[in-house]
């Protein structure tokens, strides 16, 4: 089984609130028919649709005030319409998909996914169902809630389902040695060893940035699965084709994190 | 806290495949927004989105072919839709209203819910948020899959999170002496005891036939809700201000269910 995240900024236009990149959603979709039936989760980001309300409403932050409350309610519904786009897509296509939302059976604890039984989840891909997961505001036992990333989400469907590949679809082709968008010497490293990430998370740290251009806090997610023994890719889902041999298990340009 | 379930037949246009009664809607969201704020759940059915797929697909006998799979899927993203519209209303009114997807945190057995989690429901209650849930195509321990109806929903729902009151709101004034739409002299039962109610499960069975005009699956579920003390009532949600009237506590027209 494989776990496919796509992020947000791939199927949703950047800077232009609650706005599909439908060309983006269209293909992908053919993509995952093309390689269907295959055993799959897909997960993907909030993008344009998620992240500007719950921005404003400072729901990752926290339940700090009740002006928060319609805020918690309006980044989920975004989310929910999202999703219902891409799901409509794949249905479209012929590709029996059904919407699994997160806030409806996780509660994180400060931030963090605790015991959540993935059942559900795992028998829809053995009856032959794609279940399609999403970033999602969720309630939080300790902060009251919270913002479950799509990266954390499907890393933990990963490694508690046993899937034998992840696969993280973003806008870029990997893992470079610094932010490839600012730095024009910037290399794509095509493998990662857990070792050498460490040494990117500390320099991360040190400098208070990202050095890999968004990419540390993914690869950090990752490292659980990593270690987990599922084989991590990060590949380009905005070039045609990638996520569809990604998914076949071809060799694509991009970064492969190892142990 | 209060339990609302809206009837499938109200909230959409029988005869009418996936189409919403937006009158019936919007007016029974400005009645719910008149009423707010106040602990309440609601669940609604799904009328003309999710029953002619379901019914095609026959989902609701469990899993006997691979061909069922599209119908299963199709019939969860109807009823996605449909919950879309309805929480789309009440958030346009400015009630925080969160979507909650049954067939993502519950699995029948035999067409049953056993041991299920309603936390996060009873979370988003005390948090000042009201749950929109809904009867769903979800998959079932024995059967592969089943549809959960609304109605069991909100009896579980009520009853495990210890409602005071569970209102029905359906198409007709309450339970009647026998179907109204068909016998003249049709007779509006104010008080039902769960003794007579007993009797009429017996008639109807003896029968095969619905005398109560399709109301006597949604009383025999209820039994389960009078019995653990929770205020049981049948109205009409088709009828302005009765929704209103009901979740204040101000006397209406229709059934109410006793011990």
């Amino acid at each position: 089984m494989q776990v496919l995240k796509l992020g947000g900024s791939v199927i949703t236009v950047k800077d232009e609130p609650m706005t599909v990149d439908r060309e983006n959603v269209r293909r992908l979709c053919e993509e995952v028919k093309a390689a269907w039936p295959m055993p799959l989760i897909i997960v993907h980001g909030g993008g344009s649709f998620g992240h500007p309300v719950a921005s404003k409403y400072g729901i990752a932050d926290g339940f700090t005030s009740e002006r928060q409350v319609p805020g918690y309610a309006r980044t989920h519904q975004a989310m929910v319409v999202l999703n219902s786009v891409f799901v409509d897509a794949l249905l479209d296509l012929g590709v029996p998909s059904v919407s699994v939302t997160p806030s409806s059976f996780i509660a994180t604890s400060d931030g963090r996914i605790n015991a959540v039984d993935f059942w559900i989840v795992g028998r829809l891909v053995v009856r032959g169902i794609l279940p399609v997961l999403y970033g999602d505001a969720v309630l939080d036992r300790r902060r009251g809630f919270s913002i479950l990333s799509g990266d954390q989400l499907a890393v933990r469907l990963a490694t508690e389902l046993g899937a034998s590949r992840l696969v993280f679809g973003v806008d870029v082709d990997g893992v470079f040695t610094s932010n490839p968008k600012l730095v024009p010497g910037a290399r794509l490293i095509e493998r990662l060893p857990l070792k050498k990430l460490e040494g990117f998370i500390e320099i991360g740290r040190a400098l208070t940035t990202d050095v890999t251009g968004g990419m540390l806090g993914k690869v950090s997610e990752a490292m659980e699965a990593v270690e987990a023994g599922v084989e991590v890719q990060i590949v380009n889902a905005t070039k045609r084709d990638v996520i569809l041999k990604a998914l076949r298990g071809e060799p694509v340009t991009g970064t492969i994190l190892t142990r």
